[in-house]
C-alpha cells in the first residue's frame, strides 16, 4: 500500500540533487525524413536484430512461433521505459505545481506544513513533514476532485510545465526509439499496453495523444473512486483511499485483472518490472522481454543498481542471466529525444 | 461487499421453483441467411428507428451529434440483456457444476455443508447453510487455483453443460437482436465492452468468442489475485477476497478505472445497471440508454418489479420519466435465440 505513495515522493530527494542541472534547451524541429525501414532511430545491432527477428517469427503464419492476432499483448512500463523518471517522476513535479496552483484557494497552507514548504519550494522542509506529509500532498493534489476536474488540471499541467533540464513540455521528454517500437509493433498486430506504478488517471489525461494507446490500454496505479449522483447530476468523484499498486508483483496482477491474456512482450527498466518480465517469460507462445538499461548520462542519465529512482539490480542479474534483451541507451539508440535530433 | 455474493446465490431460490419447468430442446439451425440491411432481427418501430437514428447522428461527420470515434464507448450489462438469467444466474449452475467435479477429491464433503445439500442436489440444503456457507461454495468453486486452471474448467463446463429450459450450450443462450447491436456499433467505430455484475474471470473463458469482445474490454465483479513465482515457474493465484463488486454505483466506477472514459452507449436490464445509464446519460456528447425489458414468457421469460433475478423497478420507472429507450422483447424482437429460429 505505501510502496506507491513512497516511491514517488522518494524521488524527492533526487530532485533536490539535481534541479540545478544545466539546462539545454534545443528547439523542436519538425519531423520530415520519411524513412521505410522499420526502427530508424535504433542503430544496427544484435538489439535491434533480436527485435525485429521475434516480430517476424511471430507474425508470419506458418513460422514455427506464429502467434494468433489476439493474443499479440505487449506491456510497456511508462517511467523510464517511454518517457524519463530523471531527476524525479514527473507525476511528482505535477503534485507540487498542483499545490501550489490550489493556493490560493487555501491561505492557511502559507502557515500548515507541509504545504508551507511546497509553497516556498523547500524540499528538505517537505521532505520533513515524513510520510503523513507526503500522503497528504498527494491525496491533496489528486483526490477529493471529480474525475473531470482531475483531468483537466493535468491536461492544463502538460501544456504549461517544463522539464527542468530540457526546458521542454514534459510530454516530449519520451523517448523517439520507444514510440517506433510501440507503433512498430501495432503496425503488427500487437495491442499495446501501459503497465505503470505510476497513477491511472494521471497518464490517461496525455498517454493517449503522446502514444497512439486509448485510455483504456493504460493500467497504473489507482485511488478508489465513487460514483456520486445529486440532484440529477452524475460524476465519480476521486477518494483519498489508495486502490492499486501496480509495482513490482502488482505489475501482472494488474495485467490480469484489466487485460486476462498474458503478454508475449514486456518492456521495463527497473527491479519494478522484473515481475511483468518473468509473467511474460512464462508465456507458452514465444515472448520477448526488454530492459531499457540508463547508460547515457550525456544525451539522457546514466543509472542502475545504485538509483533511488528506477532501482536496476536484481532485474539487471536477471535480465543478463536469462539472456533477456538489454538495451543499452548510448549504443543502441541513434535518437532518445526527437527535440534532441 | 456482500451484495456480488448474495445475488448470485439467491437465484438458488429461483432455481428452486423453476428447475422442474418444460424442456424445449430444438436443434441449432446453422444460420445461412444473408442480410444487408441493419439489425435484422428487431422487428420494425421506434425502438430500432432510435437506435439507427442516433447511430446515424453520431457517426456522420459534419452532423450536430458526431463524436470522435475514439470517444464511441458502447457498454452492455451481460445477465439478462446479451444471455437470458433465469431460472438463475448462469455463473451459479457453472459454481455448483464445479463443486460436483471437485467433490471426487474431497471425500469429506459427502458429510459436510454445504457441499453434503450439493452433491445432493439440495438445494433447500444449501440455503439452510447460510450465507457463510453461500459465501464458500462461491470461493470453493471461483479461488484457490490459478487463472489458467480456472478459465479451463469454465471452457470445458461450457462446452458440456446444457440449459435446463433450453437444453442448449448457454453460451448459446444469448439475445440475437443484441449481438447484432453489438456488431452493427462495433461497425460504426464503437469500442464494445461488457460491465457485468458477473464474474469477470468467469465471463473472460468464453465471452469474447461469443460476442466478439476482447477480454480486455469485458470488466466485471472480481476476486483479488495474486503474483505467485515458485522454482521459476510465474502464475497468478485467485484469492478468496472479493475485490471489486461491479453492481449499482459500481458499475460506473468500474468503467472509470477500466476504460477512463465516459460511454455514450450503454445498455443493461435491472436497477443494478441503472447508475451505469446515469452516468452514459451526463455525457456531454449525445448519448443513448438502452433497457431490455423482459416482457416475452413464452419465447424467454416475462418478469420485472418483483423479480428476485433482475429487479427492475426503480430503473423502470426512471427510464419511463427520462423517455429512454425500452425494449419490449416481445414486440421488438422478431427472433430472441438463433436455436429458436
Amino acid at each position: 500500500m505505501k510502496n506507491y505513495r513512497i516511491l514517488l515522493f522518494l524521488s524527492v530527494f533526487t530532485f533536490i540533487f539535481s534541479c540545478k542541472e544545466d539546462k539545454k534547451a534545443t528547439p523542436i524541429e519538425p519531423e520530415t525524413v520519411v524513412v521505410s525501414r522499420p526502427l530508424p532511430s535504433w542503430n544496427e545491432g544484435k538489439t535491434k536484430n533480436d527485435i525485429l527477428a521475434f516480430v517476424k517469427n511471430v507474425t508470419t503464419e506458418g513460422s514455427s512461433g506464429f502467434v494468433p492476432v489476439e493474443n499479440r499483448i505487449a506491456t510497456f512500463d511508462n517511467d523510464g521505459t517511454l518517457w524519463s523518471e530523471q531527476p524525479a517522476y514527473f507525476q511528482l513535479f505535477f503534485a507540487l505545481d498542483k499545490i501550489k496552483l490550489m493556493a490560493e484557494d487555501h491561505p492557511e497552507w502559507k502557515s500548515t506544513e507541509p504545504f508551507k514548504s511546497v509553497l516556498a519550494d523547500d524540499m528538505e522542509g517537505i521532505m520533513k513533514s515524513g510520510e503523513k506529509g507526503l500522503v497528504q500532498l498527494m491525496m491533496t493534489s489528486h483526490a477529493n476532485t471529480t474525475a473531470e476536474e482531475f483531468e483537466e488540471s493535468v491536461k492544463n499541467w502538460m501544456k504549461t510545465a517544463k522539464h527542468p533540464r530540457f526546458n521542454q513540455p514534459y510530454n516530449t521528454v519520451v523517448y523517439q526509439p520507444m514510440q517506433e517500437l510501440l507503433d512498430y509493433l501495432k503496425a503488427h498486430g500487437f495491442k499495446n499496453f501501459i503497465v505503470s506504478g505510476g497513477g491511472i488517471d494521471f497518464m490517461r489525461a496525455w498517454a493517449p495523444e503522446t502514444y497512439g494507446i486509448p485510455s483504456n490500454q493504460i493500467i497504473g496505479s489507482s485511488i478508489n473512486a465513487k460514483f456520486d449522483y445529486t440532484d440529477g447530476n452524475a460524476s465519480i468523484i476521486k477518494m483519498p483511499e489508495l486502490d492499486f499498486n501496480d509495482d513490482k508483483a502488482g505489475k501482472p496482477v494488474g495485467i490480469y485483472q484489466h487485460i486476462g491474456k498474458k503478454p508475449i512482450f514486456a518492456a521495463g527498466n527497473s527491479d519494478g518490472d522484473l515481475q511483468m518480465l518473468q509473467y511474460t517469460d512464462s508465456n507458452t507462445y514465444p515472448s520477448f522481454q526488454l530492459y531499457v538499461h540508463h547508460t547515457d548520462a550525456e544525451r539522457e542519465w546514466a543509472y542502475d543498481r545504485e538509483s533511488h529512482i528506477g532501482q536496476f539490480n536484481i532485474g539487471l542479474d536477471e535480465a543478463i542471466a536469462k539472456g533477456w534483451t538489454l538495451v543499452d541507451m548510448k549504443n543502441d539508440w541513434k535518437t532518445i529525444f526527437s527535440f534532441q535530433e
